[in-house]
């Protein structure tokens, strides 16, 4: 993508006339439409669409932009947002031990692949500080009570509320569980709802729960998957943004699905989480719309 | 898909407000646009559009849908069809003694998969009649002089001169050369432009040419392909609609690789042809838009 | 695979020295062997293997062979099983409406690409019974009491008695649910076990049970599958032997997803027939070795 | 893999035997295979095998089984080699400016998943060294002379005998071209044959040579890839060792299938360093025999 673009995105119920009443807006400002989806459901009734201005070609400036294009959101009905890629998004990663996702994602920022700064990476681990802050990034350690200790509950609810003041601080785009292996409270899921992204290491709904691969490897399988999806209360039930997966055989151990897995996790998450950024997915109920 | 539909496609010059114009258009009839679809290749300066629309919803038949957007199209430029899928398209197939594309075809059809009537097979060896007419469709056998025939050009002359007779009285909206192995003349790629559909049994451009898979297997690549493209005089270079690979490696000997291509050249086909004969193919110069 | 071949499987506890006594018996017969694969699952003790021999390279035939490797087999304890290839093998197909399974796999032995002869099909409908006999195969219309029929479990204990009857006058080597639609009783289930092959119309364990693609479509999922396995009495849930998946996006309707998925189903049936035929698949437990 | 191991791979003229041959001499030291594979090219007359025994169980270290798998070796002819687990391998890489192959490696033998020491990274840009730097890894900077230098052809001679001294101090096991861009002489590839491994950003053979990317933009094709392979002195011609593909439509422009590339030339590079660590790849001829 060359040049500042504005991203406009609506989710709004089906009816005659949609594209025309948004295509006529932007004909009349002048704009030029570099891209553009739009999807009806019809069973369900919704529409969704997705349009990219070249901001060089209209008169204003995206607050303009949104006061302009106000009244016809409002007439449409629904919900809409107006992005503007001269604003370089946030983003905050919560990591444990596994560094792959991590590292993955830190490299991509690094070559400008994925169009977001990663404002802080909090582990609940310190061994990762390391590579984190090696990559100039601030790492900020969040211990968790270990499992014996028998004021866990608590101890987990006073983490959470650190993490949260830590993340809340940065106002991220993205809250993204890089593999991050505990339970996001539901007053959190809600809190960053349709911004907290959550790497699966199984294609769901299979192997829900915890060591899918084990899981998978006792069922013998012939593929393994990963799952990006926003994080919600139902655990693992969150809208899926992107799957996909990879072939296993007969002579893969448990240990070796984990690590052909971790390609998949990788890149399954990488995808969606630099599909988000760009504004291509609009959640619809427990389903997502990825306009690629 | 269910219910009737009209479909537009449109392959003009790029500018501002054509989505306006068409929204407008068909929102001013009324239509119920069931899928849209849009893609502008701003180096190219080219646009292209498929709309599909709810036949019931518009108080006109095609004829006059046609004659109403006749005015639209002209003022936009370039190139546009109205289909009614109502009407059902012809297709023509041409085969050698291979059979499984010709198989899988016929069974599509046969279950209602491929929105298509298949009028006649038509085939340079009498082999494959049997499993033609076991399938109710008529077929017929043009043979073409042997190798070491003296006049063998002249044969072939002749030969085609029957086929295109054939073809063109069924004036069928796809001519499938679904392995036919002869090398279509160019007068007949001119007169057959955007309809004369060939599958090849390699990853194009590698291996154009005979024997793609000896090709393959003396080269060691680890994966092998199959290509669907609009026929053109020049040979194996029309333009690309669909490709798939599937994975061989050194335990695999160039007969098992003649096996393991045939799934991918009749997946390949079949998905190609169905796009082509639901008008979601948009040629443009050497390459194609395919909305899916 | 050029030449009569015998094919050896052999599935034992695992320890030291069973490469070394197979070989030397081979090497003693001067066996020449021309595919070989072994496989050790340290974790459950067991080992697999299968090894194939040039028919020509052997002073005996298949029972002589049989009588000469039994002591050794004895030996090492487990199952083994020697196949010959110059005898063809034998598959009764149970058939519902669907036809694309069925169709998929009258055109492979059509061609000869699958090694087998089909004996005959049964179909719960008569609707089929064109397309087989088409093809020269017998087809026998077994009917099921209808939904609200109050026999309708005596009914179905007659219809599967009447297909027990049929499948086993033929004593197939293969009994295909080309989507059968109907579920098999534990008795058949244990009496063909290891023979009757299923596919499944999802990626097991995701959407077990009915229309699965229904499910798929409520859970948003960006992958669809099938699953090729061998029929258990718990059902959904025997060996897997071959899966695939295809991707689908927002835009498919539950309709979409089952035509797209109709593609998939076909190739992991024929996939994962065709290696049952070929001895390639060991059960181990509840996995599968699949030799490729 | 789990405790020290020793790997042999050796690759032979084919005759009936060499299995007994090879599994007697390990049954009779006692060894215990955890790995087996063998591959005969009938049509070339040649085999190849690998076997992994687990160190613990034979009474001797690799210096000892290599003395006493010597005979063995010169009976059976052809080429062999005996590994040691316990003894870890080395890499030096040559960059340029990409950086997403560099990365990536680092990451991985930073988290232990590739087994190899990363003895120097060598770049003609400095661009690259403080990533390498972070990692822990020395990077050494040999500018290379630009375009318009009227002493070029000597400045290169000049850069590649630098690169040749650092690289063989280390005397590494794989010479990796993470993108380097710079064609190896003819006698770095002699020197360093079946240790000197590329990844060229297309599908070979299609798009060889500058820019892939645009060419496959131009001949509009549906999937792009990536090739990993032996460098040698027949420009992208070496025998591969692994390939994929990911896939693009109209809309990709040729930045974006850069964009996409990235992420297959990653995996691919990835495996096939892997898979040459781990001696799972046997050179014959121009191809490869890969033991997955």
């Amino acid at each position: 993508m060359t040049g500042r673009r504005y991203v406009i995105t609506l989710s709004c119920p089906d009816r005659t006339g949609i594209v025309a009443r948004i295509a006529s807006f932007l004909a009349g400002l002048g704009a030029s439409i570099t891209e553009a989806a739009y999807h009806a459901d019809v069973e369900a009734g919704v529409f969704a669409t997705r349009q990219v201005v070249d901001a060089a070609s209209v008169p204003c400036d995206v607050e303009e932009l949104r006061e302009l294009f106000a009244p016809v959101a409002a007439e449409l009905g629904g919900e809409h947002r107006i992005s503007d890629t001269g604003t370089r998004k946030r983003a905050v990663l919560l990591v444990t031990r596994d560094q792959h996702c991590l590292h993955d994602l830190l490299g991509r920022v690094w070559t400008g692949e994925l169009p977001v700064e990663i404002t802080r990476v909090i582990g609940n681990h310190a061994s990762l500080e390391p590579i984190v802050t090696a990559h100039g990034v601030p790492f900020h350690h969040v211990p968790f009570p270990a499992a014996g200790d028998r004021f866990r509950e608590q101890g987990k609810v006073t983490a959470f509320e650190e993490i949260r003041k830590l993340v809340d601080a940065d106002d991220p785009d993205a809250i993204v569980l890089a593999r991050f292996m505990q339970i996001l409270p539901a007053h959190l899921c809600e809190a960053w709802a349709g911004r907290a992204i959550n790497i699966h290491h199984s294609f769901l709904p299979s192997f829900a729960g915890a060591r899918p691969y084990h899981q998978a490897h006792r069922r013998g399988v012939k593929l393994i998957g990963a799952t990006c999806h926003y994080a919600t209360a139902d655990l693992d039930a969150g809208p899926i943004i992107e799957q996909d997966v990879t072939r296993v055989d007969h002579g893969d151990t448990a240990a070796d699905m984990v690590r052909r897995g971790r390609d998949i996790e990788r890149l399954v998450l990488a995808r969606g989480l630099r599909w988000h950024l760009e504004d291509r997915v609009l959640i619809q109920g427990n389903r997502t719309v990825v306009f690629h």
